[in-house]
């Protein structure tokens, strides 16, 4: 059977004020009306039951998830008690598909990507699926053809091409590489040898789970622990205690750069991980003055700007260019564009100033 | 006696989006912590009762001004049915004090300057109230020597010095000079010759009365039915009546530049009629790089920025030089510093889309 993971851990910075401690990206409607957890599950509707799916989240996040899901069974939503990156999360997801399904084959994905249109998602994801089915040990990861040479994202050098399902190809991975330097992911971009990697997986439970054993035995074991505990009225003790030992490691890292049997299926549909503010320029169109608009907003004289505001307030600009330009509650961001990549360091400045109210 | 007209009447748009059609300059805290009338109030307190003072203010700002001013008996606040210029509001101020006090002597100050000290006002203010009761004919206007070039304000140009009262010069007035352009407004301030027209006067209520008389003699007629008419049940009716009936013009125009004896009285203090938001720079501190914060600001990278907001929000900015950023209620200004002259026509745009509720 089919079942999936949708990883929705992240506690970003790169979009405050809108992302706040409390909400982060993927509770936030940053392409359409609906938030991007709410779109990652609407795009899996259709080949996986709510029964079989599993959010994995961080504690706090769990009342939210709950609230923006309200036809996922609380019990499919999992709060972790401390955040121990895609390794841990991918490793519970196995051993608990596992536990009731020791044929399970599992679609991995994070909640806070921009996949369009999800039907095409859906043609690659039946292409992997059927991968796995007939070879047991692979490990099916996607891989998007490169818009642009980004520095932002790891690469997938491909290897030799095995098939073309559907129209979907696969090929064997050749390498993973990690996120280039600029001449570097020039270099990938033109290729037409490399992928971004956009960490969608797809493979069976037990599969993953041979895998993390072989080469991170002390995960391997801790979430079979958690799973073990998992109908017990020691869950949480056990969760909480076992997580809290785990180490901070990527499944790229911990295994995929090691397996022997990886393949890629190149995606057949549009892929964004709306990164940051400037994200919004390719999901929303821009006005006659190259302004990206999300917000009451009245401007003169204001060119190349993101404007981003709540409904009920007015955001005006006058004799400006290149801004991002946030209202959020209590909470304003003017930062010029190029600064984008620095967002953190003001939620870093309001840490260390005890202005954790405005986080 | 001596008695106080502050005129209150402004509903200006340059400090848009703090200033709004519901609460213009005058009441705005941008000089310490009390708004500019109620400094304009304190600041004649010391010689002029309450019972003695009228504040002359829109219809639509009366209730604010009682709020602002506790003291002042309600009678003593009027509220104009239409703006008029200051020809209409002292003429009215004038024959209003002419009833209960043919020998007044008036004290007329505009509501949204700041002067400071205040002593030293009340210096010059009783210089030129001598000189009144000396020469009962005499209009007394106060020079402010100019501080730089200033295109945006009217100059006098004094004539032969007359004398010199506790310290303070008085000059016959030369000629009063319109608004320059930048090169002439260079030779003025350069000259040693020129004051700017502070728009401040002392004469008596009868002497500007029968300037009125001589040269705008409909205005002055409408104005004596008017206070005719104060105690009996037709106050609000005649009101009214005569004030949409009169023309816009200002005091200068209708009698200072027309008027024999007129004196100027060189102010021995600092003068600013915080004319924008660029003014907060002359009447507050600036940061270690060059900004001037009157708000819970977090700035990284920010340089020659006026940041204004309310307390309870967080303006945070990142990477960017010489802007203007106002948060106000449901309001967010950004523009350029360069742009201040034209923050009006945000407020022209918003009455053209019919956005009255952020004006």
């Amino acid at each position: 059977m089919l079942h999936a993971l949708i990883m929705a851990g992240g506690g970003g910075t790169r979009f405050w004020p809108r992302s706040r401690q409390s909400k982060p990206k993927q509770f936030l409607k940053l392409a359409g009306d609906r938030s991007l957890l709410q779109q990652a599950m609407e795009r899996i509707g259709a080949m996986v039951t709510p029964a079989r799916t599993w959010i994995i989240t961080g504690a706090s996040y769990a009342v939210e998830t709950a609230r923006q899901l309200p036809n996922l069974p609380n019990e499919r939503i999992i709060g972790e008690p401390c955040g121990r990156d895609t390794a841990a999360c991918i490793g519970l997801g196995a051993a608990l598909a596992a536990r009731g399904d020791a044929e399970a084959v599992m679609l991995v994905m994070p909640a806070d990507h921009v996949i369009e249109p999800a039907q095409e998602f859906r043609r690659a994801a039946h292409v992997a699926e059927q991968l796995v089915l007939e070879n047991p040990n692979a490990l099916v990861t996607f891989g998007i053809v490169p818009a642009f040479a980004a520095t932002g994202y790891g690469y997938i050098e491909r290897g030799v091409a095995l098939a073309q399902r559907q129209g979907v190809s696969i090929y064997r991975v050749g390498s993973f590489r990690e996120k280039p330097h600029v001449e570097l992911a020039e270099q990938y971009a033109a290729s037409g040898q490399h992928f971004w990697n956009s960490g969608i997986f797809v493979w069976r439970a037990a599969t993953i789970l041979g895998e993390l054993r072989r080469n991170q035995p002390a995960l391997a074991d801790a979430v079979e622990r958690i799973a073990a505990a998992w109908d017990t009225p020691r869950r949480d003790e056990v969760l909480t205690k076992e997580y809290a030992g785990l180490g901070r490691i990527s499944i790229d890292y911990a295994v995929m750069e090691k397996a022997a049997e990886v393949l890629v299926v190149q995606a057949p549909f549009q892929w964004d991980d709306v990164g940051s503010w400037l994200a919004l320029e390719r999901r929303h169109p821009q006005d006659a003055h190259d302004n990206t608009v999300l917000a009451n907003h009245l401007g003169i004289d204001t060119h190349h700007c993101v404007v981003v505001g709540d409904e009920q307030k007015l955001i005006a600009t006058l004799g400006v260019s290149d801004l991002i330009i946030i209202q959020d509650g209590d909470a304003i961001l003017v930062a010029h564009r190029e600064e984008e990549g620095n967002i953190k360091k003001i939620v870093e400045q309001l840490k260390a100033r005890r202005l954790e109210k405005h986080l």
